[in-house]
C-alpha cells in the first residue's frame, strides 16, 4: 500500500494490527476519519486512553470492570448459588445477551492449549478456587466453547469443584433454525444423545 | 449487544461508527485491545490525536499532507506537464501503488452528486483553476470513478481546462484476469469500442 502522510501511515499501521482489519480497510478507516469524521478522532483517542487507564479485572470473577468488583458481582440481584464458567468476556456478554441466566460468572480468560504453551497457570485458577469456596454455591455450569480446547478445559477445571456441588455443561445440540440436512455429524450425534422430553 | 464496562462500551460505540465495522467486530476489536494488545491502546490514541492535529490539505493539489505542500508536489522529480484528476486520496494512493504514473495530481475530494446536494462548490475548483494556469501543463488525465457521478464530474471539470491542453480519460475495459463470460455488458461494450492495436 502506497504512502499517505507520516501520521496517516502510522494510524494505518496500528489499525492493521486489530483483528479483522486488513491493509485496505485500515486505509479506508483512516481516510474516512480524516476526510469525513474528523471530530471522531479526538473522541476515539480519548476513549482508548480512558479504557486503557481504567479497565481492569474483577477481583472475584476475573471479568473486565472498572472498580474492585464488576457490575455483576456487585449487583446483589444475581443468584450466587449458580456459577457459570466461560473462556472470555465476549462469551459472558453473549450469555448475558441471551437473557437466559441469572447466576454469576467466572471468566478464565483463555483455555488450555498445550500446543500453544497455554497451561493451567494462565487460567487464574487460584481466583476460581477462592470463588468455589464461597458458601451457598450449588451448581457450576461449564460454558466453555464446544472445541477440543474448550472441552479439555472444562474437564480439567471441573476437577477443582468441591464435592457436593452440581457440575453441568450447557447443552450441545442443533442450533435454533438449524436444518438437520446441513448439520455436521458430531453435532447431530450429540443432539440425539442429549435428547429430552418433548415440551413447548 | 450487552454492556461491558462504561469505558469499554464507549470504545465499542465509537468503533461502530467506522466504515465496515459492525457491532460484533467493534466488540471483538475492543476486547482484543484490552485483553491481548493493551500496549497498542495508548499508541493508537496518540497516533489518532497526532493525525487529527497535523494532517491537512496540500495548498497546490488538495491531497492530504502535513506541510504546506504534499510530498508529491514537493518532490521535484514528478512530471509537471501531466496532471491526473482523482476524486479522493484513496484513488491517488491506488494509482501511486500501480507504479504507472510519474505526473502530478489534483484531488477533488468528492464528485458531483446533485441528488445528495453536492455541487461544484464542493470540488475545490478555484484551487484546480490556479493549478491549470501553471506554465508547462500539457495533459490533464481524468481518473474519476467509472460511475455516473464520476463521469459527470469528469465532463464538468474538463470544461475548465484551457485550450491547447490535451484532455484524456484513463482506459475503461476488461480488468486484468477478467473473464469475458462474467463481465457486465457495459464494461464489455466499452472494451470493444476502446480496442487498440495488438501489442505485448
Amino acid at each position: 500500500m502506497a504512502a499517505g502522510t507520516p501520521s496517516l501511515d502510522r494510524v494505518v499501521a496500528l489499525l492493521r494490527r486489530l483483528p479483522g482489519i486488513g491493509p485496505r480497510s485500515a486505509q479506508r478507516i483512516a481516510l474516512d476519519l480524516l476526510l469525513r469524521k474528523r471530530a471522531l478522532m479526538p473522541q476515539l483517542a480519548e476513549a482508548l486512553a480512558a479504557a486503557h487507564r481504567s479497565v481492569r479485572h474483577c477481583s472475584r470473577c476475573n471479568n473486565l470492570c472498572e472498580d474492585e468488583l464488576c457490575s455483576i458481582c456487585n449487583s446483589g440481584r444475581r443468584d450466587r448459588g449458580l456459577l457459570c464458567i466461560v473462556e472470555s468476556p465476549a462469551d459472558l456478554l453473549a450469555i448475558e445477551d441471551s437473557g437466559s441466566y441469572v447466576g454469576e460468572y467466572f471468566v478464565l480468560m483463555g483455555h488450555l492449549s498445550p500446543l500453544d504453551g497455554i497451561g493451567p497457570d494462565a487460567l487464574h485458577l487460584d481466583l476460581l478456587e477462592q470463588r468455589l469456596q464461597e458458601t451457598g454455591l450449588q451448581e457450576v455450569i461449564f460454558a466453555t466453547n464446544s472445541t477440543l480446547e474448550g472441552e479439555a478445559t472444562a474437564q480439567f477445571v471441573a476437577a477443582l469443584v468441591p464435592e457436593g456441588i452440581r457440575v453441568t455443561r450447557i447443552a450441545r445440540g442443533i442450533p435454533m433454525g438449524g436444518e438437520l440436512e446441513y448439520l455436521d455429524r458430531s453435532t447431530l450425534g450429540r443432539a440425539v444423545q442429549g435428547r429430552g422430553t418433548l415440551d413447548f
